[in-house]
C-alpha cells in the first residue's frame, strides 16, 4: 500500500536483526481493518491526530507508518523460519510459527502490517521476533493457524465483557469480528447466542461457528429473537458492525442493565441518546486487540480442536490476487476470510 | 406544575390509603431534575416515547404524569406523620421520616414528585407508604435528613463505578449530582478526588464535601490536575455536567482503560467519537437513581456524621418562594441546594 492505494510490487529481502528470524509466509488472512484502512485511513489519521493532540505520547506505542511510503499489510500470518538472526536461539529453521503482529528492535516497537520498515504477511518473506513467536503444534495447518489472530480478538472481547454462564449474548453483525466473538462465546460455554446479520452466507457461517439463533434484522429484530429464546438472563450485546448509528441502535434494543461491547470500529463521529443509557443503566465497553495470553490461548484452542474454524475460510489467493480479494470481500455473500498464500 | 409552568396553588388535602400515612412536609430539597423537567420535559417525553416505542412496557414502572394536569414536584423530602391510614401499624403520629420518592396502592406504583395523583414534597402535606418510610434518628435536623435522597444518588454512582481504594476520581461538574458523588467518594475513602467546576462557589463547596483538588477547567484541564497529583492509578471520571459534548470531552481526556460514569443527564442527542473509546478501551457506565439499601445507607451516613453535608444547604424558601428559588438556582455562584420549608 502507498498513498492509500494497493500495489503489487517487488521489494528487497528483509534481514533478521538480533533476536529476530526471517520467515517464509505460509498463509495470511485479509482483515477487515485493512479494508477500513484503505478506505478511511487518511480520515482516521487526521481525526486521531486532532483528538489525541494534547495527550502525552505513549513511549511503548509502535511508530505510525507514513502513507507516502510503502506499507506491506497483513497481520494474521503463519510462517516458516528460514534464517536465524544473531542470538536467535529459541527457534530453528523449519519451525512453523505464528506471532502477535509486532516486532521490536533497538528503535522500539513496530506493528507488523502497519510499518514502513517491516513487511506484513502479504509479503513472501517477513521478520518475526523470537520472543513473540509461538510454534504451531504439529499437524495444525498453516491456514487454520493463521486464524489465531482474529480468534484472539473475539476471545479478548468476550473476556472484557465479563460475561459468564448466567448471561446470554446478542451479536450484531457476523463479519470477521462478529464471527470471532461467536466462536469465543461458544468456546466459553455461553448461550444462547443470538446473531443478527444481513448476509445469508454469513448467517450460515455464524451457525457453523456456534450461534444458536440467527436472524436477518430486516425481518426479525435481534432483540425479539432473544426474547423468544431467553429474555430473562442478563444480556451482553456485541456490536460488531461498526457503522454509524449501530451503537445507538444497540442502546435502543438493550434491556435494563445490559452491557454493550463495541468491537466494530466506527471511524467517524457517531450519535447516541444518553437518556437511553441513563434510563436503563447501560454499560458500554469499547475493546481493541488482545493480551498476549489471549493470543496464546487462541492458538491452543484451534490446535486442540476446541472449535472448528474451517468454515470461516472461504478462499485463497496468491499475492497477485490481493487487490481482487479486497474487492471480493466487499460482497459479504461470497466470502468471509480470504487467505493470502504467497507461493 | 401544569403545562410545564410552575404555579403556586391550593389543592385538596390528601387522604392516606391502606398502609399509607399522611404527613406534614418539614423540608424538601429542590432538585436539578425538576429544573430539567421544566425546561426539557416536553422534549424528553417525546424522545423517550419515540425511543422506547417498541420495547415491552415494564409492569413495575410508575405511571407517567400527564403534563396538562397538576403535578406537585419535590422528591427530596423529610416529613412528620400526622395521620395513619388503615392498617398502617409501623408508624405513629409525630414520627419524622424520609422515604424513597415512590408510593404504591391498588393501582400500582406512583413516583412521588412526578405524579398527577400524589403530592410531592413542595406541598404542605403528602402521603408516604409505611413500608418505605425510614424514621429519622433522633436529633438529626429535617434539613439534613432531606439530603438523604441526593446523597443516595452519589452513593449509587460510586457503587456502580466499582471504584476501590486503588483508583482515583475526576468529577466533572460540582452541581448537586457532582457534589453527591464527591461526598460519596470521600465516604468511601477514595482519593485523590479532582474536581473541575466553572463556579467558584461550587468549587468551594466541592472542597468542603471532600475534593482534594479543584480546578476551573477554563484555566486548568481536570486531567492535567489529576496527572499532577496522581497520573498513575486507575481512573474513574464522573461526568456530572450533563450537557451535549461533555461525554466526548470526558472520552478525550480519559487515559487508557478508564471508566466514565455518566451521572449527568444530557436530554438531547449527543455526539461521540467511538475511535477514542476503542483506542483506549474505555468503559462508559450510565447510572440512574439508587437501590433501597443505598437510600438507607445515605440516611445513616448523615445521621452518624460520616459526612457533614451542612455546607451543601445554601438557602430556604417557603412554598411561595419556589418559583424564585428555581430562578436563583440557575446562577450557580449563589446557591447549591435550596430547601422548601412549607410552614
Amino acid at each position: 500500500m502507498r498513498e492509500w492505494q494497493l500495489r503489487v510490487d517487488d521489494v528487497a529481502d528483509p534481514t533478521p536483526g538480533p533476536g529476530q528470524a526471517l520467515t517464509k509466509v505460509l498463509a495470511c488472512g485479509i482483515c477487515g481493518s485493512d479494508l477500513h484502512m484503505l478506505r478511511h485511513g487518511a480520515e482516521m489519521r487526521a481525526t486521531m491526530a486532532e483528538l489525541v493532540g494534547s495527550a502525552p505520547s505513549d513511549p511503548m506505542a509502535p511508530k505510525p507508518f507514513e502513507p507516502q511510503h510503502d506499507t506491506i499489510m497483513g497481520h494474521e500470518f503463519c510462517c516458516e523460519v528460514t534464517e536465524l538472526g544473531p542470538g536467535c536461539d529459541n527457534l530453528k529453521v523449519g519451525d512453523v510459527v505464528v506471532s502477535m503482529p509486532v516486532t521490536f528492535d533497538a528503535q522500539g516497537l513496530h506493528a507488523l502490517g502497519y510499518s514502513n520498515q517491516y513487511n506484513g504477511g502479504y509479503a513472501e518473506q517477513m521478520v518475526v521476533n523470537e520472543l513473540l513467536a509461538l510454534k504451531v503444534p504439529n499437524g495444525l495447518s498453516p491456514s487454520l493457524a493463521a486464524l489465531t489472530e482474529p480468534l484472539a480478538v473475539g476471545i479478548h472481547a468476550v473476556a472484557k465483557s465479563r460475561i459468564d454462564g448466567t448471561a446470554s449474548a446478542v451479536v450484531l453483525g457476523a463479519g470477521p469480528v462478529g464471527l470471532a466473538c461467536i466462536a469465543a462465546l461458544r468456546m466459553g460455554g455461553i448461550g444462547p447466542i443470538v446473531v443478527a446479520e444481513l448476509s445469508a452466507k454469513r448467517r450460515q457461517l455464524a451457525v457453523q461457528l456456534g450461534a444458536d439463533v440467527v436472524v436477518d434484522p430486516r425481518e426479525t429484530p435481534a432483540i425479539e429473537a432473544w426474547r423468544a429464546i431467553d429474555g430473562v438472563r442478563p444480556l451482553v450485546i456485541f456490536e460488531a458492525v461498526g457503522v454509524r448509528g449501530m451503537l445507538d441502535e444497540a442502546m435502543r434494543m438493550a434491556p435494563r442493565g445490559a452491557r454493550i461491547l463495541v468491537v466494530g470500529a466506527c471511524m467517524q463521529q457517531d450519535n447516541i441518546h444518553p437518556m437511553l443509557g441513563i434510563g436503563r443503566e447501560l454499560n458500554i465497553q469499547f475493546v481493541l486487540g488482545y493480551e498476549p495470553a489471549e493470543f496464546t490461548n487462541a492458538l491452543q484452542a484451534i490446535a486442540e480442536g476446541d472449535i472448528d474454524l474451517a468454515p470461516w475460510l472461504t478462499g485463497t489467493v496468491t499475492v497477485d490476487g490481493v487487490p481482487q480479494a479486497f474487492a471480493d470481500l466487499a460482497s459479504p455473500d461470497t466470502h468471509a476470510k480470504i487467505l493470502v498464500v504467497p507461493s
